[in-house]
C-alpha cells in the first residue's frame, strides 16, 4: 500500500513560533510514516522538511523554480517544476491532506485548491475559513489529518 | 498605449442575480474599452463575456482543457491551456485587476493569487477577505478597479 | 463560427532571411482573416506579428514571463502564463495549425506537440521531422496548413 | 551530496525488446544509487520503475492527471501533477540526464527541452537528433549519461 503524503504549507518567512509549529509537524508527519510534501523552500517549508528528517522521515519539495538547487537542504527530493505559483496545484494534487500553518495569500492559495479538491485541511493560525479544521499544536493537526485520511 | 485587461472571476454555476450582475459587469467593462479575461466556462465567466459582446468588447477565455470547444459561445479568443486548474494563474497573470463575483474555492484560488500580485480587487457576494474592495454593484466594482489602475 | 487560429513557431534570434519569412507570414495569414498565435517574444515570433498587424490582423502572444511587458510591441494579448517553457503546450493547444521557422531545441518541443495532437505543421529550414509538410515560402507554408484545416 | 536524477523516456506502449531495455536501464540506474524520474505511467515508464525497484531503487512517477492513483505500480512517490503534458517540462527540469528508448511525439517534446537545458541524453532506437549519445544497450546509455554528468 503506498503511504499517505501529508503537505505541510505556509509562508516562507515565519517567526519562531511558527518555525517549531512546523519543526513539530514535520517530526509528527514522518513518526506516522508518511511522506511529507512541500514547496521545497524556506520558512514553514524548511522547518517541517528538518522536523521530517529528524526523525527520518521522506522530504518533497515541489519548486517554483527550474533550478533544483532552490531546495532547502532538507528536501531529499526536490521536483524542479519550471512553472512559478502554478506549482501550488501541483503541490496539492500531490499529497492527501494538509497542515497549514501561518502564511499569506500563497498559502491561501494552496487552501482554496486543496477544499476545491474535498481535501482535509488543517490549520495554525492560518487564514479563517469554515472549511480548515482549526488547531492549537502540530500534533492536534496532524492527528486531524490522519483521522480524516482515515475516514473517521 | 496596451488597453486594459480586467479580469472576472466567479462560480461556473450561478443563480440569476449574480448572472446579470456578471452580464453587467462585462458590460462595464466593454463600455470602457477594456478587454475581459475569464475562465472561458459557464456561470459567471459566460454572462461577463455575453455582457462585454452586447458592448462591442473583445473576450478572452482561458480555459482548463486543451480542447478550445469547451469555450462559452461569447469568448472570442479561447486560450486552451490544458493545465487544468493551474490555469488560474494564468488568467491573473495576464489580467490587471479583477472583479470577483460569489463563486467557491477555485474563486477563492483566483483572489489569493491576485493579492499576492498586488492587484486590485472588487468583489461582490464573495470571499471576506480583508484586502478585498467590497461593492454592492457591477458599476462600483469595475469603478473601483479602474480607479485603484488609475493610480487614484 | 470561429476565426482559425495560426501559430507561428520559430527562435528568438533570427538573421535577416528568417525574419522575413516571418513577417510575411504573418502577413499572409491576417489576410486570410486567421488569428495569429506565438510565444510572443522577439525574433521570427516578433517578425511574425509585425506582420500580421501591417495588414490589420489580429496577434496573440503566450508568454513564459509573468509579466505582460515582456511581450513584443506587436503583440494585440499578451498572455502572461507565468509557467516557463510549459507554455509551449499552451501554443500548440491553442493553435488550429503551424508554420514553424527556423527554430532550435523549444521549436522542436512545439513541433513535436503539435505532430501528436495530429495538428497541421508547415516547415521553412526547420527540423527535418518526417510529418512536417517542407515548404521553401511563407505564402506556400500557409496555404498547406489552411487546405489541412479544410481537409483537402 | 544530493543523489543523482536520471530520468527514463518514452513511449506507453512498447514491444518485447523496448520494455527490457527500458527494464535494464531501471536496472542499471539503481544499482548506480541514483534516483529514477519518469512520466510514471505504462510501457517505457513502467518497465524501467520495475528494474529499478529490481535492486532497491528509488522511483518518480511525474504524471500529467492529478489522479496518482493512474502512476504504475512501481512507482514510489507519484506527483500527480494536473498539468497534462505541460508535466513533460517537470521531468525535464527534475532530472540531471536522460535515456530515451524508443518513443513517439512525446518522447520528442522530451528530448527537446532536455537537449535546449543542456542535459545529456542517451537514446536507444530512438529519435535522430545530433545532439543525442546513441547507444545500443542500456547499460552503454547509462554509463554515457554518468560520464557525462561526472564532466568526463
Amino acid at each position: 500500500m503506498k503511504k499517505k503524503v501529508i503537505g505541510v504549507i505556509g509562508g516562507n518567512t515565519v517567526g519562531k513560533k511558527h518555525y517549531d509549529a512546523a519543526y513539530k509537524t514535520g517530526q509528527e508527519i514522518a513518526r506516522r510514516g508518511a511522506v511529507l510534501v512541500c514547496g521545497g523552500l524556506s520558512g514553514v517549508m524548511e522547518a517541517s522538511c528538518k522536523g521530517a528528517k529528524k526523525e527520518g522521515g521522506v522530504t518533497i519539495g515541489i519548486l517554483p523554480s527550474k533550478n533544483k538547487n532552490t531546495a532547502n537542504k532538507y528536501v531529499d527530493i526536490p521536483v524542479a517544476t519550471g512553472i512559478g505559483e502554478a506549482r501550488n496545484t501541483v503541490i496539492v494534487n500531490t499529497a492527501d491532506g494538509f497542515v497549514a500553518i501561518d502564511g499569506k495569500e500563497g498559502t491561501l492559495s494552496e487552501i482554496a485548491f486543496a477544499l476545491k479538491a474535498g481535501k482535509p485541511v488543517a490549520g495554525i493560525d492560518t487564514y479563517d475559513i469554515p472549511a480548515i479544521m482549526k488547531c492549537s499544536t502540530p500534533e492536534e493537526a496532524v492527528e486531524k489529518v490522519f483521522l480524516k485520511l482515515e475516514g473517521a
